[in-house]
């Protein structure tokens, strides 16, 4: 199965820490990888077909100082689609003048939605999920964003749709906020003063952050499984819709229940 | 407007100093770039909306020891299509089993080519067009690749097609052969033995190939506008388009005449 990754920061923070534990997943996941950088100004894309282990562009995006507020990574085990570019997540499309990014864990099974606005360019089950989560945004708000509770209950009622047809973990941003989706398995993290010293699960490395971080600076980190062994992450209940905005978790939808739950 | 280099190498190689060069040239392009490098096993791509004169990632790329028998990459002016992911160059597609990168310089007018199995997931022109030799070429050779006369052929007759719209200058390689066609603006190179010691002329940088290559390598670029003062750029005349494979063109079509001329 795929790994998932996205941050969304109070500040323009860099990811590297994370993405060297994130990194060394790969070993078991060598279809490809992705990260879609969220600016100030735009959106960077990096893909790569080599496992995130073995690639000299990883590397360099590990020490590169690329410093956003929203990230979305994907490290890929193909179970549908060719390993192609073109396949290859996050994947990013314009709506309402921003840009949105876009990864899926999971499986969809017999899952063809009618053609919207929104048309894949690859044939991934994934992309197809996002063009339909992007269509069905731009169907019910055609005239721009709507406000953030009438966001995330859509999107909510969209995902819902979508995941009945198999395992459908998300992570979505539109450069301002992320929103992740569980389906089966995803979990959080906000990390903020105190700072601690972290340990990664997967390698050999720690990190003092109160050395890196400013006492206001906080970033809530989502990955399939937790990143680091001593620090308190929250698994995701199956079903929920969160979504992130300035490093914290501001509203949470169970996508079958029109009710919005404050996560935090 | 945008700006093109490619690479077609006998062996893989890394475009470090080409790309030093094609990079300074982004402070008037600076509406983003990208690059597709295709090595044995794919396709890596790397999509950006900042300047690569001023991206830590392209410094990134600079330093990643990333060898492939070719490159397309691209600095972007936009001249249509919104400055977004999905509409940075190169695209990507496969089409028989392999992976196919396209990057465009130019402007097409009025140009609204007929949906085929390849759609564009973005709204430039250039996107369109790539989708347009694609579907062309698919439903051409529907059960495969053809031989290379015919591809280079059949390529020629959907270039010029488009060309009828604008200015159509491209880079586009399936991985083993590399295709330029030059509408109004394009040069190529054959760097081999005896290797020159190279100077860009968009900064103060020289390299001695002869230190950096074995007697056989034989690298084409092809790029916009040269990117050294002391070797021998050969413009390619308006209407051709050529095809190279080991570092060398190998065929050449002038894409009104039905008749394949050799270049060198």
């Amino acid at each position: 199965m795929c790994q998932l990754l996205g941050m969304n920061s109070s500040k323009p923070a860099a990811l590297g820490f994370s993405f060297e534990g994130f990194a060394e997943r790969s070993s078991e996941h060598k279809d490809g990888w992705g990260i879609a950088f969220h600016t100030s100004d735009g959106c960077r894309l990096v893909t790569d077909h080599l496992s995130a282990a073995d690639s000299p562009l990883a590397d360099a995006v590990k020490r590169a100082p690329v410093k956003a507020r929203n990230v979305v990574a994907h490290i890929r085990k193909a179970t549908q689609g060719r390993i192609a570019p073109e396949n290859s997540h996050p994947f990013t499309r314009t709506l309402w003048g921003r840009d949105w990014s876009f990864a899926h864990n999971g499986d969809l099974k017999d899952y063809a939605p009618a053609a919207g606005p929104f048309q894949p360019a690859g044939d991934t089950d994934s992309e197809r999920a996002f063009c339909h989560l992007m269509s069905g945004l731009l169907q019910r708000f055609p005239h721009g964003a709507p406000p953030r509770s009438e966001l995330v209950a859509a999107l909510a009622g969209l995902a819902a749709t979508i995941a009945a047809h198999g395992t459908f973990n998300f992570i979505l941003s539109d450069g301002e906020l992320l929103f992740a989706h569980c389906s089966t398995q995803l979990h959080y993290l906000i990390r903020e003063y105190p700072f601690p010293v972290a340990q990664l699960v997967d390698c050999e490395l720690d990190i003092d952050f109160s050395r890196h971080n400013h006492l206001d600076d906080r970033i809530a980190i989502i990955a399939t499984a937790p990143l680091t062994r001593n620090e308190a992450w929250t698994a995701f209940a199956p079903g929920q819709l969160a979504m992130f905005s300035g490093g914290r978790a501001v509203d949470a939808a169970a996508p079958r229940r029109p009710t919005l739950i404050m996560a935090i």
